[in-house]
């Protein structure tokens, strides 16, 4: 994939800025687009509800940005199922999110997309997407899509990338947690500063566990947080993580779209 | 629904900005919440992929600060298998938008919400959509919930509200066809002014007509037009549509939230 | 759809009294069918359970006489879940009812048909068979039908004809109301006469409202009425709209067939 | 099952032509309701498509007036994707027919109706509807349906009474054969004299053999029949069977609604 | 289907134990496949809980090494919905059950696999076996697959078989019984003698009858026999009944093979 | 969960070998039970098509034994769809296995057992177990059932047991590979030592890599490996690896039983 094959006009990747006449020029010279995914959940009683899709879309726009490939716009909505005991949490059931990607990956292989990169902010929807991409491929190939025989697909969760994790337990060690944890509300920081204000001293954190059904979830984990301490959490930090995640996952993104 | 009633701080009203605790007191007193459905697919050689999902936000969020309601992360992918001949469209089959709106409706019913109203710019989404709140009426009664006998959902589609009719029948008469119109496309303008420069005097509009399958939608109309002039829009004219839309929605939306 | 060139024998045109040697014959110049779809719901509480499926093979059978299309049987059971309050009604979760339309449009286009004209007796219908009939083009694409590409099917609302709805405005003013109506009651009198004898003086009607789940349903509207006097129903007025209906679907239907 | 009890005014046992009050009333005394169940689908050259809805319906008919109880409208649309080969089939995939007789029974459980007694006419319907009972029971009770613990569904399939058995052996030997058999298509005759006219002297009957795929049905069955002769057929010996068929289901029937 | 043609050396026919290549080279000359398909569910009071799997299993491993035809690995789950009142039974839905038997044979037919043999030791999954076989048909056909017109599936079931049926009324007379029966149960007892000791006098055997939803079987038949008295299984008896079946089916299936 | 208070009589601890009041006692003191789970897949050129299935049973058992706890038969198939391209793969969709997993913790869950243990044998089963498992407990929940607040579930890999992986790193180092690896080569050696018969030197392994659609799967890794030399395999080491895999998740399952 050459950027410099790319006609120069469109210089802001987003999707939803383009016209199809542009993804028709894109995909005579490339083949690959970034899914941003996250999730609309609760995220402990001082974190952003939003904060798995605003960390996948920020990440999945500077990838964008400096690897000059398309990025769609996010889904905001995944797989959160266990956070519904806490107001505000939308989920769509597994089998719902199962259908969603495996759409939309059909759905871009017709046009001739053959790699599928999702930058997902949120560990609830990995098993799910898994499952999806390969529903995709078959549903693809049962449809005798030209692009069927090279269609890929890859999850790329921001938070697991080395970098972010060494990162995150330099500055935090235990306290980063699983969920509601100082790295993701950093990142929200840096994007949206005045969610600093909602920041405020918590008890210590829930002990770590299991993840279940939410009743078990609300009983386990009463405010919300798994094991973590969200006040450490900096806008400063957070910039760092962002700029750690998109490294990695630029250098991730480009061996898939070189790969075999 | 009584603004004064909200807690003063959380002054922006997009859901994936708040914490669980703020939305439970929200739901102390009011029950309502804006969903912003789009859809990403052609419009036309010269319109933005994201029209759809674009311009319901813009809506949703302008409607949500006059009306103190809270409005959850859009939801950019919608039904638009019809346009799936033009490369860029990402389309949910109907049973799909039908699964993932009523599990989004069922989410909120279990937190309290009880009145759904879903600011939608698609004609493409209205059939699945209204099929799927009946699903989620008998979802939310199957589950027992203790808000299913008060949940109402409406669809609020802003393109087709008078006052925006009106005002698009003024200013293109039958220019403004049936999809990638002037007035989508001015309202787009409004929100990214860059856009402007894909705009291109356009050979005559393509003849309205229905809608069938995708491989028909591209034969009748080969640039993905129907019946439209987008050269006509200018962003001026987007943000009179937007003013338009957002005093048309606010009215509906006091109206549904106060009606029995 | 030149009714000449169609064998002279089947002068019945009712799907299930042919064979299929002469829908083999048919096909050979014709490719036009009519679906009568309606449901099994409460009417009233003087109205048939039966009235939106009596209604529309009714409207179908004279259609069909006129046109020489073929008809098929009716399908009685439709969406109606909202109706589910009151005993006697019979309904289909919209995914069921999107599935059997789907599944019937198919193995039509399987066989050559091009052009599915539902004659419609339910607005609750209408969402879901929209959805059904996008999901049947996608089908019959995937299956490589040969017909695929020209399959068209349409919805064609009987009550909604402008003529009818004209002549109820005049003859019941707003006492038409919304469901149970005077005027599809009438043309259930005209059909069966014996039911005038379940015609009685009812209360003020219930006022016109939305339609949200069942258990809502029944607390707004007690009787099953929805702003409607069905007591202002003849027989005479039926035959009336029913001839009002068959005319206007009657040429509806010619510009669908002859329509590219 | 005391018919005594039940209101002498509706004396047509049609579901299509009562009122919800007077659905209601009937559910004080009696808890049962018949569904006539058939299919669309080709039944040899002389047949009529029809066949298997227009006898099941008849035999309801009957069934309904003898045994005062109320008979719902048929469904005419089953499960025929075997007979798809044929100009004029329409076929419910087995999961869309399991879902909508699910849906059926589940609308009238909701009402009080415990039992549940579908008149079927075509061979093809009966493990659908049996898998289809299973997961009506089981949904009801899902929704802890007042209903649930008493509702039992029974399938009558009329064409296998013993009476009738013997009777097609009697009269026809093994020229009855398995599809488009001399004993459906004389009730058809019965019922509509004028199908008489289609009949005509065919080549030797195919062999009997098994079912699997429609493009193997046709190879196997040419002209559609399987091992049957339906030139046998007479008008006369269509009333005998109904006849038979009638009297045997209203003995069933009484069995099936006094059984604990 | 010649055994000669087969290589010698996988003189085990259990498909678990032999590799892809092996298989390839046996599709050279063989298309027929066994599976056996049992259910895990209660068989009263004394009966092993996996007697269905245990029997339809051991009954297909001496068909395969008599017909020297390829024996896949046993489905042990199977539908048994109205024995979830009972501690220890596994049940799928019916919709589950056939999309898993569906896929199973859509694999084995992508393979070229033409004879997919199905030995059923439970009654409750008949009605959804012969459903799947359906889907399974359309399902090969839609793919494309080479093998999909000759595909061919076939439900055996091996307590149907009349020499079986014959020697259990001459053993047991009417304490046969439909579930839980002495026929089954001696064939456990051949396999595993210790279950001998479970067995124990009990109490008159529940009348036969009806099956409905899981809270009436319990009702009906207590202590989860129907109509059967399992005491009177012996392990003699049940090799007897092996060899029974496996003649029967044996026979059976080289029908099936050849069967054009 | 205390082995001493089961009642000492059943020990055997395979479900299908149980009566249903022996399971009723056990469930007064202890709710656990195993599922094995593992898939019917190609395993390269000389491994046996079963290898998950086998393996996975195998671990179960012994667990099972030294954990006096109940475990189910096996569940033989699973989601092996990128293996289809090769013959005698029989896989489950995701969607179906999803499907499967939830219909079977559902009906465990409702008669009482609390911890569902899950002893897989293969990667590609992974997401849609996890993705399973949260519907049932979604469903559990809906359905009221007493255990659903303590409800559990857990997925354990024998084959990612760190004493698994660590001996076989130390045995084969990089010639373990992803698939068909001589690890688990070696355990159905183990169990099956015929198996040996068919192992051979085989060319150099297939690199590692990404897994995709099934088409690209064969084209990747030709004779099925991936990265792995099976032919390092013996008997004896199967029988340590299975040792160990057996010590690492007894006490994983200890853990699980007795964690809140």
């Amino acid at each position: 994939m050459s950027a410099t094959r790319i006609t120069p006009e469109p210089r802001d990747w987003r999707l939803q800025l383009w016209t199809w006449p542009e993804v028709e020029r894109y995909l005579e010279y490339d083949k690959g687009v970034i899914l941003p995914l996250g999730s609309t959940e609760q995220h402990g009683p001082t974190g952003a509800i939003g904060t798995d899709a605003l960390t996948a879309d920020a990440v999945a726009q500077v990838v964008a940005e400096r690897s000059h490939v398309l990025v769609a716009p996010p889904q905001a909505f995944g797989m959160a199922e266990h956070h519904l005991g806490f107001p505000g949490t939308i989920s769509l059931q597994p089998s719902t999110l199962l259908a969603l990607l495996r759409d939309m990956v059909v759905s871009l292989a017709r046009h001739g997309f053959e790699r599928i990169y999702v930058i997902n902010g949120h560990g609830g929807n990995m098993a799910t997407a898994r499952a999806a991409f390969i529903e995709a491929y078959d549903r693809a190939a049962s449809l005798g899509l030209a692009s069927a025989p090279r269609l890929r697909c890859k999850l790329a969760n921001w938070f697991l990338a080395p970098a972010v994790m060494a990162h995150a337990r330099q500055l935090y060690g235990a306290r980063e947690g699983q969920h509601a944890t100082p790295s993701e509300i950093a990142l929200t920081l840096h994007l949206y500063p005045d969610l600093a204000r909602k920041l405020e001293p918590l008890p210590e954190p829930a002990p770590v566990g299991p993840i279940h059904g939410w009743e078990d979830f609300r009983c386990r984990y009463p405010d919300g947080r798994m094991g973590s301490d969200p006040s450490l959490a900096t806008a400063a930090a957070g910039q760092e993580f962002l700029e750690r995640a998109a490294t990695a996952l630029c250098e991730d993104l480009q061996r898939f779209l070189q790969a075999p």
